[in-house]
C-alpha cells in the first residue's frame, strides 16, 4: 500500500472526529444569550480538543511525508493511534460538564497519554523499518518534544486530584508547545 | 505541506459540517404532513447554512488555487477558519428552533461574522506569504465584498434585538451577494 | 475548478449521507432476537435509501466523468442536488417507523423526486455548458429513464393516499430500473 | 470508473463507520472514575469491531490493489459489503450494553458473517472479471482464512445460546487470525 492512501483515510477519520464533537455542544433549552454561559466550559474543552487533534493531524503529516510504502506494521501502529483519537470526543464532552471534578480530568489526561504513547509507537515503527540514512531518523533524534509532552501528561492526571485546574494548566502547556509548528522537520525535510 | 492535502482535509471536514446539520432535523412524532410545518423555520435554516457553507467551500477553492505549498501560519488559519465553521450546526440548530428570538438570531450572526474574520485572516495570510507578483493579491484587491459581509453581520447582530427578521434578511442578502460566483478570481486566474 | 475535486467533495458527502442514516437504527432497550423485529421496517427503508443512494453517487460519477472544468453554474447544481440527497435520512427514519401512514410515504417520494429533478438539472446544465459534439448529449439523448422515474415518483406519492403499500412499490420499481447499471454511458463513453 | 474513485469512496465510508461508533459511548452521569467500570464491556465491544473494520480496511485495499477498471457489478458487490459494514455500529450498540445475552450476540456473529460473505462475494466477482493469468487469483487460491472465518462466525453463532462468552471467543479468535497481515497477498502481489 502506498503511503498516500493511509494518509487519506487518517485524514478522513481525523476530518470526522474533529467535527463530530461539536454534535456533543446541544443548542441551549433557554433562549437568552446567558443560556450559553454554561457552556463555556464545554466551548472552551471542545477547542482545546480542536487544537490538539489539528495538531496531531499537522505532525501525523510531517511523519508520513517520507515515507513512501507502509507495511502491516505501520498500519497497525496507525490504527492504534486513530483508535485513541477516536475517543477524544467522548472525553471532551465529560470534562466539558465536569471540568472541576479530578475523574474527568484525569481521564482527558489518560486519554492525551494514550495518544502521545500511540504516535511515539508509530513513530519508532516507521523508523525501525527503514535504514540509518531515512532523513527522519535524523530530523525526530532524541525526540524531547514528544517525550517531555508524556511528562506533561502524567503530571496533569496526578494533579488533578489537587486541583482539576493545575492538571488543566498542563494540557494547555503541551498544546501551545506544539502549536509552534516543528521547526526541525519543516527546515530539514522540505 | 502540499496545498492539496490541505484542500482535501477542509473539503472532508466542510462535507463532514454541511451533512451533520441534517441531523438536528428530527422526524416529527405525529404522523401527518402538517406535522412538518413546525419543521419550517428548521428547515429553512438549514437551507441557508448549507448555501453559507457551500459558499465557503467554493470561495476557499478559489483561495487555495494559485497556492502551491502551505507552512505553519497557513495551516493554523485554515484549521482556525474550520473550527469556526464547524460550529456552524450548532447555532443553526438553535437559530432554527427559535428563529424569532433576538439571543440566538444574534448568535447565528456572531458566528458568521467569525466565519468572515477567519477567512480574511486566512487570505491575508496566505497573501504575506507570497511575493508582490503574487496573482490571488491582484485579484482579490481590496476585498470590498469580503469587508461589505462582515459590516453586514455587525449590523444584523444589532438590528437583532430591535427585529429578529430585519437581521435575518441581513443574512440572506449577503448570501445572495456571494451565490453568485466571484467573478473577479474565475476570470483572472483560470 | 477541476471537476475531480468536485467529485471528490460529493462523494465525501454522499458517502457521509449513506452512513448517518444508520444512525437513525438505535438498539432495541429489549434484549432478545424478538426485539429486532420491529425494526424490520427500519432496516428496509434503510436499505432502500442505501439503494437509492448509492445508484446516485454511481451515476453521478458517469455524468461528471467526460467533464473536466467546472464553472459556478455546475458547482451549484450540484450542491442543490447534494442539499436534497442530505435530507434523505430525515425521510428514511419518518417512513422507516410510519411505513403504512399515507404523510411519510408521500414526504419519502417527493423527496425522491426533488432528488431526481436535482439530477436532471445538473444533467442539463453541463450539456448546456459544452458544444453540440460533447459525448454525453449523445448519451443522454431523450432520458426517457430519467424522466420516467419522476412520473413514477409522482404517481407513488399519489397512490400514497389511496395505499402507501402501492407507492412504496413504485419507489422500489425505480430502485431495480436503475439498479442495472446505465449501459448506454457504461458502453459508449468509456 | 477506475479503481481509485472506488477506493477513495469505500475509505471514506469506512472511515465514517468506524468513526461513528465512538458515538455510542456516552459520557457517564456519575463523575467519579468508578462510573466507567461499567463502560468497559462497551468500551471493549468498541475495540474489537474497531480491529474488525481495519482489518476489512487493509484487506479491502489488497484487494482493489491490482484492480485497474471497475464495471456495474463490482460497484453493486462493493456497496453490498459497505451496507453490512455500516451496521457494525448498530451491532456493537447492542452487544455492548448486553454482552452476557444470547441475542445480541447472535446477531452480532450474524453482522459478522454476512460482512465475510459480502467480502468473498466481492472476491469472486473481481475475480471473475479477469483471466486466468490475474494475479489475485493465485494470491487468494482456496482462500482457506477467508472461508474458515465464515465457519467460526457459525460456531460463534451457535454457542451465544449456549454461553455468550464461548462467541465472543470465537469473534475474538477470528480478529488475532486476520490480525496478522495476509502474507500471502503482500509479498506476492507488491
Amino acid at each position: 500500500m502506498k503511503s498516500n492512501r493511509l494518509e487519506a483515510f487518517s485524514d478522513g477519520v481525523i476530518a470526522i472526529i474533529i467535527t463530530i464533537m461539536v454534535l456533543e455542544m446541544k443548542a441551549p433549552e433557554e433562549i437568552s444569550l446567558q443560556a450559553l454561559l454554561p457552556l463555556l466550559p464545554v466551548f472552551i474543552s471542545y477547542l482545546l480538543s480542536f487544537i490538539y487533534l489539528g495538531m496531531y493531524w499537522i505532525n501525523h503529516h510531517h511523519l508520513l511525508h517520507n515515507v513512501e510504502r507502509v507495511n502491516g506494521k505501520i498500519l497497525w501502529a496507525n490504527l492504534h493511534l486513530l483508535f485513541w483519537l477516536s475517543l477524544i470526543p467522548f472525553a471532551t464532552s465529560w470534562v466539558g460538564e465536569n471540568h472541576t471534578n479530578a475523574a474527568p480530568v484525569a481521564f482527558y489526561g489518560f486519554l492525551l497519554l494514550m495518544c502521545g504513547i500511540a504516535y511515539l509507537v508509530l513513530q519508532t515503527v516507521i523508523i525501525t523499518q527503514h535504514d540509518e540514512d531515512f532523513i527522519l531518523r535524523k530530523v525526530v533524534g532524541k525526540d524531547i518534544k514528544g517525550k517531555l509532552s508524556l511528562v506533561f501528561y502524567i503530571i496533569g492526571i496526578l494533579l488533578s486530584f489537587l486541583n482539576p485546574w493545575l492538571s488543566i494548566s498542563c494540557y494547555v502547556i503541551v498544546a501551545i508547545m506544539w502549536i509552534v509548528p516543528d521547526k526541525r522537520i519543516e527546515k530539514n525535510v522540505d
